[in-house]
């Protein structure tokens, strides 16, 4: 079977510009006790190391005679990790792996370490929901746009069943599938709607990133453009109380940008580990005299989460002060590790627990 | 803006396993007048050069003080190409673009040329369909399977019109996102369905590559699974006249295998250079017998598509002289060019206009 799938692919690219097709490489390979092998093919390479997210260091990695390069670690902590290759001082990502982390400054690939017991984000054999691929036209941006749009399991857009709508942006030089691709927000939707744990809604994953416009488009564009598409588009309830804004580091950002000053669209207002030096939170922030009492009443959910390893920790410690200073209720959600999207998948199934109930 | 965007680039990863961080670079950079210029960045390469589908040969690139190496090729016919670098000997996609070829044995980014006027696989300012992107159940295969399913405009799962499906297969090392991702199959589709070309229809891409077991369980799952899903939980036609199967390479073979065998269920088979050096290809067609009257008169539409520079085209030819002589109907769109996706782009828009009518 691998002699001919090997001259499968020789065959296929023999008319392409790659003369050399490395094996079928299986990598990364989990076993059983959540040890994990990685695999790399090059008989050129004088070096190749691993990094990943479940490493403190990275790992050298050793050449068989037949140009196969492997490490094994572990046991790994079941989760979902990036982790790329150092080969001869160039950064890549693991070629034999589909699961990439969705990035427009980085290519990273994804390791998925399942345990005993499922995850909050595994794959069950629970009713799934599905994502849509779509665009919406951005006047803002003078562009087509793509969102991705979970609707949750049953959905029948048709229906008389309305939906709340979650919003939720991704971290900065991410893209709009990085909460999929490398959150797995939709499987952690599926899994706490089928435990009764979350109330079936729509979430709503635009792109954040409007370079080279400035921030504050994209809270243009989140308001006038994708708001009114979603609900011109979905079977939707249409008051503060069934809508959500959540992001992830820049998107956390901008999150607090977006949904702070506009309770009157968003009653639920999550940020994790937000990333506030910008001109737009400065802007709104730094000098804000919000009626308090007034916000507290109109948000059912403001919450700010953070890791203590992370390296925004301080600065998010500032911001939950500075908002309590205020007078806003605000409800933190302190857990350790760092600034990664291992903490975003806790962060959001907190969420989804919390929110329109 | 620049030193702005570095800055955040620093603090959001100075905590992670990256030390070096790049610039952002806009790669590639297509000009008004179809010239292309490709950006890396590395301050320790010996080399770095541009392969692509657009090139005869790879370009070197070169580096600048500041350790961006470039190159600029072209003017490049307008079209989408996969290209990658090749930095000291390492292959890798570019890390500044989002566009990345799925595919599970290499990584590879996607060059965007459009030229004065749109391409049929062109993003334009017409009506367009989603992608959904969701699990089904494979028996079969005893797991769950990704599948993406395109529905058109103005598609309503719950209303009064049922639509004709397309089965549409990736080629090998492919994955169920190649259609779409490089291939632009719901493009194509919104185009020619705005342009009155296309009967609306529901395109579904699952994924064709069942391993370790063997590809005829391709078929089954298939049969068995992929189709009873779709029906289940679609608006669709369930006669054969109205289920269509289409497929590149691997999968153009795999559509010979599941389509000719199967004409109760598929009226339409259109294989697209097709790879038929299979175990179950042979069993099929080595010692076949159809009726071929009673096969034509089940089939709409029985095509093969190859280009002449494609390095199958003598075992396509090969296989439309055999198919003819066992006095099948076929109908053959032979084209330039080899083994590409950019090929593929046109098989398809082809099919589009011929199925369901």
């Amino acid at each position: 079977m691998k002699k001919y799938l090997y001259i499968i692919a020789i065959l296929l690219f023999s008319n392409t510009v790659v003369a050399q097709r490395a094996p079928s490489l299986n990598s990364p390979e989990v076993k059983p006790d959540q040890r994990v092998t990685f695999y790399y093919y090059s008989r050129t390479a004088k070096s190749v190391s691993l990094n990943g997210e479940f490493l403190k260091n990275a790992e050298p990695m050793i050449k068989d005679t037949s140009g196969v390069w492997s490490v094994t670690v572990g046991p790994v902590k079941p989760d979902i990790y990036p982790y790329f290759y150092t080969v001869d001082n160039v950064q890549i990502s693991d070629p034999n792996n589909t699961h990439v982390f969705a990035n427009e400054r980085f290519k990273r690939s994804i390791l998925d370490v399942s345990g005993p017991l499922p995850l909050v984000h595994s794959l069950q054999n629970v009713p799934h929901g599905k994502i849509d691929y779509r665009y919406y036209n951005s006047v803002t941006l003078d562009t087509l746009r793509r969102v991705l749009v979970y609707t949750p399991p049953g959905f029948n857009p048709a229906g008389k069943i309305k939906y709340p709508v979650l919003y939720l942006i991704h971290g900065g030089s991410d893209t709009e599938e990085t909460w999929t691709k490398v959150g797995r927000a939709n499987l952690i939707a599926d899994n706490l709607i089928a435990a009764g744990k979350a109330t079936p809604m729509i979430i709503v994953m635009p792109y954040g990133n409007v370079r080279p416009k400035e921030m504050a488009d994209f809270t243009k564009d989140v308001l006038n453009n994708v708001v009114p598409f979603i609900e011109a588009n979905y079977p939707v309830i249409k008051d503060s109380k069934s809508r959500a804004i959540a992001g992830f580091s820049v998107g956390g950002g901008q999150t607090l940008n977006i949904g702070l000053t506009n309770t009157d669209i968003f009653a639920y207002v999550a940020s994790y580990a937000p990333y506030t030096a910008t001109e737009e939170f400065k802007k709104n922030f730094s000098s804000w005299s919000p009626d308090a009492k007034l916000l507290n009443n109109k948000l059912k959910l403001f919450t700010i989460s953070v890791g203590t390893d992370d390296f925004l920790y301080e600065s998010v410690k500032q911001n939950i002060a500075m908002f309590t200073e205020k007078g806003l209720l605000l409800k933190t959600y302190i857990v350790p590790g760092g600034h990664s999207w291992m903490n975003c998948k806790l962060f959001l199934a907190s969420t989804l627990q919390e929110i329109f109930k």
